[in-house]
């Protein structure tokens, strides 16, 4: 099997530790031979799982050294013990590299309530250390999924300043979000050398346009979680956001972010169609997103873009209850570059050339609102009858 | 067959007019011999189909002799032609029982975007005009019928000052809200004597405790509507909401409201089970309603229901990500009165006993947020293989 080689300094594991009664790979370990700047974001759900609290703390140093995590128990709504789970599990990783705890990430996906088995665990740090490597990237990602089909990454090779660079991304996540077996998880790292509070920055901005673009059941998770570290090895001169070459590094991180995204989306839990939605010409940026996602989570049009046909009296509806001010006779919607409804009215565009575009695997919903400047892009994707099926079970 | 009859002084029809492909029933009228109080509700949707803008305008009289409908069309986003053909139903009714059409009230419930098929509608009003009886209410029920799978209504007796009343209502609907091919309608017509602004305001508060408080899959219709008319007729010394026998007469006209809007829960598309969702101790009831009505839409939820398993981490999830103010450690879920989360964690309760109470074919979650005095009540309903597939097709 083909190797998935880490950037330069990095070395991760993906084992099975007995979390998952599956006998599937249940834990993972990222390490940095050095300090590497840490970036993160994490879900704004007010239930937050305890790792997701102890990384919160931690990415305020901008500082790590390691991201340990497992899948099949999210340590969510655990109270005081579940804490100190995520805290052993900090402790016991930090003493094995020989850094402080407050350098380790912690991260947990899986079903919300149970404590996590900690005999497992413990013992799942040491195996996980044993078997650190420079080229264990696809074990990585296998070990982060749950209901996910396949495992998720992407590595991208660059320059800065003449010297070679490497980035590699991880992630775990259905295209429906699934807060009780599933979260959206994702690492992202580089042997980069660049600057601390740029490098955060552009990671707030990259998760905004990518992995805060797809369009989920509106169930946001516990444990969302996207961690960054580049760790300066590759040694090329420290960059910063003033920097010339940045905008290119910032867009690669991006590129990185939507690959990673996009990936998630298209492993929706039955999952066969994936569907972009461009609104414009809304009040503002804001009600754009709001225009967006209405359309984009409504179980009516996801169900529609199952079933192969062009419903857009589903888009005339959703865009209606929205919060975003709209005016019926000022809404124009394409299907890609086919008219459908203009003025507010069907367009009586044929629907065999509607249908021709529906059935694609991929297809954009494109929306003009006519009452102002204001734009927004949502990823989604249909739902079918295994969704249903995958979540009752 | 059994047959219902309506109030004193009201006549209704339901016929096969031409507008639906299956040869179903697809039009229908109520009439009052005499002016009634009429009083309405409409969708709050942005985007609002032809007859419900003719409805607003006509309901500001405050009276209103006839009720006309079809079903199969919505006549939403039919723009001018659209509104001129819900005004020319209006006033081909108003000629035929001879009123001004500003008496007639029309409503449309089906495909959103294409015209009326006029003929068919114009030949139906005649049709309708000659089969008016008095007791025709199931026939008029049933030609409401989309996607319902059986015709709903309800039929009250009770007395006013020694005389006796009636009150019969009819709605139409599914358990999920599908405004494509469905949409919530509802008409309640009473032969008691009320007064019209008492009238409305009752109405106003009854449907807000009964068709606003189920969950529906967040998909507002363009059409939602309901109607309410009291001719009079019964004879009774006209009550108005200072009358010592108001109150009795608001709670029957509640009744009626919340006896049809659960008849549409329970006849859901693919729906098997229904839920009701009570949550307090919120900071205040608007803030509890959020909270109830995130965990209602949940799909998460909605196919945990259809899978019998007490999954609460879901209930905490939607808890967490709703506008609602919760604090993790305060919640408390049970279900029915089996404590289920105790400080926002698992209480330990044997499995067995939770699973018993999500087996049942309605239970309750009863949620304390323990952070305030705010409660607030919906009425949701489970999700299975079957909502998709009806909604797909």
């Amino acid at each position: 099997m083909e190797k998935l080689i880490l950037p330069k300094g990095f070395k991760s594991a993906g084992v099975f530790a007995g979390v998952k009664k599956s006998g599937a790979r249940d834990m993972a370990l990222i390490v940095s031979a050095v300090d590497a700047k840490a970036a993160g974001t994490f879900t704004t759900n007010q239930v937050q799982a305890a790792p997701v609290k102890l990384c919160k703390k931690h990415i305020l140093n901008g500082v790590g050294r390691a991201i340990v995590m497992n899948s099949g128990v999210a340590n969510a709504c655990t109270g005081s013990k579940g804490m100190a789970a995520a805290e052993k599990m900090a402790l016991m990783t930090a003493d094995k590299i020989g850094c402080v705890p407050e350098e380790v990430f912690v991260c947990s996906t899986g079903s919300i309530g149970p404590q996590l088995p900690m005999p497992a665990i413990e013992s799942g740090v040491g195996i996980l250390y044993d078997a650190l490597a420079p080229d264990n990237g696809y074990e990585t990602a296998e070990a982060m999924m749950t209901t996910d089909t396949r495992p998720k990454s992407i590595a991208v090779d660059f320059e800065l300043g003449g010297t070679p660079c490497r980035m590699v991304g991880f992630a775990k996540g259905s295209g429906m979000i699934e807060p009780n077996m599933a979260t959206m998880l994702s690492y992202v790292i580089t042997d980069a050398a660049v600057d601390g509070a740029s490098f955060q920055a552009a990671l707030s901005r990259a998760v905004a346009e990518s992995f805060n673009r797809i369009s989920v059941d509106g169930d946001k998770s516990t444990n969302d979680t996207v961690l960054a570290l580049a760790n300066g090895m590759a040694l090329n001169d420290e960059i910063d956001s003033n920097s010339a070459e940045w905008d290119r590094f910032e867009a690669l991180l991006k590129e990185v972010c939507f690959d990673l995204a996009m990936k998630i989306v298209n492993d929706g839990e039955g999952v066969t169609r994936t569907v972009t939605i461009n609104v414009r010409g809304a009040l503002s940026d804001a009600e754009a997103d709001l225009a967006a996602r209405s359309v984009a989570n409504s179980m009516l049009n996801k169900t529609a873009w199952a079933g192969e046909r062009p419903n857009w009296g589903r888009v005339m509806d959703a865009l209606g209850y929205s919060s975003a001010k709209i005016t019926e006779e000022k809404v124009s919607v394409y299907y890609d570059d086919v008219l459908c409804v203009a003025n507010g009215m069907g367009a009586d565009t044929p629907i065999e050339e509607l249908v021709r575009v529906v059935s694609k695997p991929h297809f954009e919903i494109n929306i003009d609102l006519g009452i102002g400047r204001g734009h927004a892009v949502v990823y989604s994707c249909n739902c079918t009858e295994d969704y249903v099926r995958i979540n009752v079970e």
